[in-house]
C-alpha cells in the first residue's frame, strides 16, 4: 500500500500545504534532508489558547495530528510522492503552555504515534517537546521537522 | 555584486563576530553544514525585555536584523567570504514573549526579509519562531541557524 | 586514553540510557549525523521545578551534567564506542525558567563544560540556549544534540 493510500485508511485526508506566516518558505532540502518549517493546526477557536487551560490535552493531541498531517502535505509537494521517505529524524514540539503544565510529551505523541501508524519504522524518530510561553497566533501547538528522503 | 557589496548598498555593515556567552563557539561545520549558534542583539536597553512590553515589535524587528548581521559576520569568519553561501536553510527565532504576545512571526521576518534582501534566493529559508519565556541577558530576541556552503 | 576511560577518570560514571517519554525513540542517524531526543535529568525532586526559585543555578548546572552523561549512554548505544565521535555538532538547552532568569546560559555550561572535558577539540559545539515556560515531567533542564560520528 503507498503512504497516502496508507493515510487515507486511517482515516485521513492529506490537506493543501498551508501557506507560511511569514517571509519564509514550508520547506528547504540539503542533499537528502529536508527540513520542514515549524508548522500549525488550522487557525480555529478549538486549537488555540494555552494547554491545558484554553486547549484540553486531547484536544491538543488532536492539533498535533492535523499539524502531522499538513507538515506531510508539505513534505508531498516537496518530493512528488510520500514513498521517498526514507526517515522521519527528528521532532520538535512547541506547546503553548501553562506555566504549571507538563505533559508537552502526552501532547506530542499526537503527531508522534501518526507519524508510526503511517510510515511504521520509517516514521520512528528523535524527538525534543517542550512548554512555549506563547506561540505564532496564539495556536497551542506547533512542530517542526527534519525528514531523510531518497535521492 | 558580492554578498558583502550587496550588504553594504543595503545600507549596513558587517559586525565584529560577538564572543559566545559561554562555553561553546560561534559555529561549528558537518560537511557542507554551518550550525550557527543562538545569537543575540547588542546587550543595550531597547533590545532588552519582553516584547511588546519592554521592547515593541518594531524595535525587536530591527534586534532581529542586527542578530542577523553578526550571524553573518560569524558566518564570514566560518567560509571567509559570504559569496560561498548555497543556501540558508533553516531558520529558528525565540522572541522573549508577553504571555499574550502572538505576532512573533513578524519579529522573525526582521531576520528573513533581510536574508532575501541580502541573498535573494539562496536567502529563502524554512523557519520556526515561538515564544520564549526568558532569554540569555534577558535580551528580546535569539536567533540560530543552519546554512548551507559551497565546498 | 579511551572516551570512556576519560569520563571514568574524570569521577563520572555512563548511567544505562533512558527509557524515552513518550513515542519516539532516543536517537536517529542520517549519514554521519546522529539525531538525539531531547534528555532529561533523573526525576527527583533536587532537578524539578523553575530555575533559580525551584532548582538553584548550582542544582540546574548538575542537572545538565547529568544529562550529557545520559546524552552519551545513549550515544554509546547508537556506536557502540564513543571513541567514534568526531565532533558534538550543536546543542539545544532549554532551562524551566522563571520570567525574571536570564543567566540559561550558566545552566547550559554545566553540559558545555563537560563535553569538551571529555571530548577535547571534539567537544566544542555551536549551542543555542533558552528559557522555556515549563518542560516535561517539570525537570528543570532538557538538552538535545546533533553529533558528527566516524564512518
Amino acid at each position: 500500500m503507498s503512504i497516502e493510500a496508507k493515510i487515507n485508511d486511517l482515516g485521513y485526508t492529506l490537506p493543501e500545504a498551508p501557506a507560511p506566516a511569514g517571509s519564509y518558505v514550508n520547506y528547504t532540502r540539503s542533499g537528502n534532508l529536508l527540513f520542514l518549517a515549524g508548522g500549525i493546526p488550522p487557525v480555529e477557536d478549538e486549537y488555540m489558547g494555552k494547554v491545558p487551560t484554553d486547549t484540553p490535552v486531547e484536544t491538543a493531541q488532536e492539533a498535533a495530528r492535523l499539524i502531522t498531517l499538513n507538515r506531510l502535505a508539505v513534505l508531498k509537494e516537496a518530493i512528488g510522492c510520500l514513498d521517498k521517505v526514507k526517515q522521519i529524524v527528528t521532532v520538535n514540539g512547541f506547546v503553548n503552555s501553562a506555566p504549571d503544565f507538563y505533559a508537552h510529551p502526552a501532547v506530542i505523541n499526537g503527531c508522534s504515534d501518526l507519524l508510526v501508524d503511517i510510515f511504521g519504522d520509517k516514521g520512528i524518530h528523535s524527538r525534543t517537546a517542550m512548554g512555549a510561553a506563547a506561540l505564532p497566533l496564539n495556536v497551542s501547538v506547533e512542530i517542526n521537522m527534519v525528514v531523510e528522503v531518497e535521492d
